[in-house]
């Protein structure tokens, strides 16, 4: 349960009830919230100390959460949370954030241009993936720590902050070495609680995809695994879900944007290239999950989309990268 | 295959191939289009006689559609399907057109009310069933035939063409006889084929809701009965399919709209109501479904959700109604 | 609610509580249970009436289904129900009974020679189509009236019993006048509504295939649209789910049959090739049906599979079909 | 493609096509099939090269898997994979190897009972997780390298080998120190292809659980991952896939067990226990399992299910066990 004292209680008062919880032998947890104490209380009381603790005149309201999620979910803050990269702000209420760039870095030239195009396009981060998740052993599996310079020093290089997903808890150390300003953690890797844990120390902004076939509480008790082990900063990604349909790749889930909304104060984005799988039906995906109050969007771009080494057939040209940052502007400003 | 002919092509050489495929024993169906000739040749011809035809000069180009539908395929006209309700006009190009109403029809005085607010809502259809497909025998299953008759009235005091859901083949002379706009076929009846071909007969606009668990190639294989069945006015509505997912009632899949532009020349409705089930998201799905280029939206609304005799868990009150009309205008106006 | 009563209690204690559930507004069932009554009700009553019911002596323990569904629910019987098609038992108990056949009737000679070597190969009942469910319009839809006449000769020369499926309330008098023995109910219209009340009063035994994306509980509550009609002989038939994976036609569900065996006292059929899809998986699938607790099979037969006109890659062979019923056998004695 | 030789072919003529597809920039992969050489080709050659290849006597015939995957696929070996676990042979035409014991490890002296009630009914392996995967942060994670010393020690006390996942790459080395007989890798980490890599190293079995919505493709391609890191004993197990019907944990795929007969020369086992969720379920599903020719099972067992620390509700109580040990028997000596 989660315990929301009144506006102006006491910092004693909320010590005595964590005490009590604490003597019960529960866990709590104190929000960050200023406004007022918040407190999650993630195991179950004894009835009577529950009882005891709800009599008191300082709780002004208790809510119980769907699932074991309770950092996570809307009611431990009273605002929503905003994820701070550079200069970048992510969650409700700040313009739509688009970030780009090829499915894999090809190299430090290759990816040098991505990021001109990227920046050009008007696009705010750099994606490339340097290590790939890929099904088949023998697949292209991406440049690894040398791509990751490559990223950061094209990022650098045009002044976007980057992103890509590190898949390997013993690579948290790397990824923080070439100042990767947000980790991924892919779709395979939702509920690789090791990895998670791991990540979670890194003191980085993460962007957490949703798995293939996470249930949304699956997806935000793993946000929970990431904000227990020390990340406040989680950004919840939605990139399609697999379901009886083959002529997408996925199924884009927009449903739950409005619902994570009502469940949770973490930042949104939308992937819709990995959803669709097919590039010319991105742009008005893109424009479906703005209006759907995406709070940013991941959308992969490449040059020669034929010659990827991964995913081409769902890679935007610069061009159609561009026409979606301006309409994706155009939206954000409307509600 | 698809035979598109090029402009200005002499009827007579359109007959002549006609002749070749009947001969050959082949069935052809030859497109309204007016802008050149069009011929759907839905069996498998001989390789030598396929040839012959592709070796003439009139021939442009001809398409494979992905599956057995051809005159939904969009390759089966130049234009997109307009289709006409009274003054109303749906598809690719006009404004988006909102139909709204209570899930069932509950008594004429009850029905009455809701055109009057559907109508200074700014929404354009009047919907409601009359008759129920409810999973339990013994759920309120609709006032039948009476109800009709209510629906109708109540559109026609406030200026609204109504639809209504049919589910019975021997019912079509009596949706008929009320008058009824535009007969929508419901998710469960999807592959109702007895429904399909009698409904086809109507000489009506029919809605053709995607069964739960449809895929788009099934569902375009549904329009294809309608079509060979007579009925030109097929109008494909998104309603949500069944996935793992159970915090939301079904997954609306918006990914089909854009892919559905490139498949059929078909104009697409969305439904969030039943897709969502939880009225508080469906304001948003409606924005998201405008921007993704729907034709149409159909909108559960009800005076007293709390007390609708089916599904009020996800109507919206007028003034939330109003509130999607006016978003859906602005949206419609942008792309 | 369901009403158990105890053993010996008398008709005028019954008629009692009857009158009292009508008294209220409600509706109640009586079982044709013999060793003690039963009594479903299938409203919700007020608190009070229902305590007032609770209170008397003569119930012995009362139990709330899941669902809607009351008559097939387990506890509407104490003893499983055994459909009787001419000397055929099949439910509960009884040895697992082999339907097979090809799956349209191609002809009257053609379907002359399937009965034969059904019969040949051990099986019990002959199935066989004469209206086609078809996605396409185009394709073979069956040969209507003329097929169900030449099925039933088959079946007739043979000893054996026929089935085969209606997809149109219209005609139900034709399968009568035709004298199939058992009505099918196809997938795709396990929740049309209109076709389960009017073959409910057909008077004749009905097998219920489960929907695509049908959960238990909806296919339970067509069940109940039967039984509610007035045909309390119904068989449910297990016949392949539509999941994510695509190596098989379907996801046939055996999980349900331990499931429905402590949900209903209806038997239940597996039909293993629609599932599959594949003759080859067949066999061992039939194997897994009846260790399973299957109370029968269904499985399609055709002398030449490549030539079949529909479903053949699904067909077996009469060798094959002679080795499942050999191997059913042994299994079905088994447990 | 995979190529296999006639038998007798020379071992010169192996290394002078091995030597050839290097040349041509290809990987190869020989298998240890000592009747004939076979030889997989994973990386696609260029045409004349193939040609060449092709035409050479010594080539038998080629095959080509339908994915990427090439050592799982049944014709990279003439016979069945048997894995060796102690004296257990695991593997086609040998008789089904029982897996049991507690979810979680919950002590030395619980666990040391677990073995001797285990070993009391007839089964083959304690299993047991020290490390547990778990939604949520704050629930039971298990007693970690202490529960793997406690196993270990109860299954040498009955003479049982033992079986426990592994989440963590940099947990190997534990898992070889403890004398863990056999590496389980969880359905949330199928396609943790980091912890695939390592496990691989291990130089021990390793029992791969199919992931969640993972087609039968991607788990023969992580199979794969397994044999390409060293790994040859890999056993598959299917464990439920996630679908829309909500009665079940899961859904158990019985389906792929004859599909992957054909598609791989693997051993596979069956988890019930993940699939149904609920133990009264259990003991049909093991006997469905064995008919449809599982390699094995493994079956949770608990002495009081209602106060197990994880997933009691699907445990089996040890008279059950027994049962299912009997039952498995009988039926695996059948077919």
């Amino acid at each position: 349960m989660i315990l929301r004292f009144k506006n102006g209680t006491p910092e004693s008062e909320v010590l005595a009830v964590e005490a009590e919880v604490a003597h019960a032998g529960g866990r709590s947890i104190r929000s960050d919230e200023t406004r007022r104490p918040i407190l999650a209380v993630v195991d179950k009381l004894p009835k009577e100390v529950e009882a005891k603790i709800m009599a008191r005149d300082s709780v002004e309201d208790r809510v119980d959460p769907p699932g074991a999620w309770h950092q996570a979910h809307r009611s431990f803050r009273d605002t929503p949370t905003v994820v701070q990269i550079g200069d970048l702000r992510i969650g409700e209420g700040h313009p739509c954030v688009i970030m780009s760039g090829p499915c894999s870095v090809e190299g430090a030239d290759a990816v040098m241009d991505n990021a001109r195009r990227v920046k050009q396009a008007g696009a705010h981060m750099l994606r490339g993936g340097a290590f790939k998740p890929r099904s088949s052993p023998y697949a292209f599996q991406g440049f690894g720590v040398e791509g990751l310079g490559q990223l950061k020093r094209a990022g650098d290089a045009h002044g976007l902050p980057v992103i890509s997903e590190i898949m390997d808890a013993s690579l948290v150390e790397a990824f923080v070495e070439a100042d990767i300003d947000c980790l991924q953690i892919g779709a395979r890797n939702m509920q690789n609680f090791t990895l998670l844990k791991a990540v979670a120390r890194a003191n980085r902004p993460v962007l957490l995809k949703r798995g293939l076939a996470a249930t949304v509480q699956e997806w935000l008790s793993a946000a929970e695994y990431l904000m227990e082990g020390g990340c406040p900063d989680v950004i919840l990604c939605e990139r399609g879900i697999r379901t009886f349909e083959t002529a997408t790749r996925n199924t884009l889930d927009l449903t739950v944007l409005p619902l994570l909304r009502e469940w949770t104060h973490l930042p949104i984005v939308v992937d819709p290239s990995h959803a669709a799988g097919i590039a010319s039906l991105i742009p008005v995906l893109c424009r479906a999950s703005v209006a759907a109050g995406a709070d940013g969007l991941t959308v992969e771009m490449h040059l020669n989309p034929a010659e990827a080494r991964s995913d081409g057939p769902q890679a935007l040209l610069p061009g159609e990268l561009k026409k979606v940052v301006a309409e994706s502007r155009v939206l954000s400003a409307l509600f």
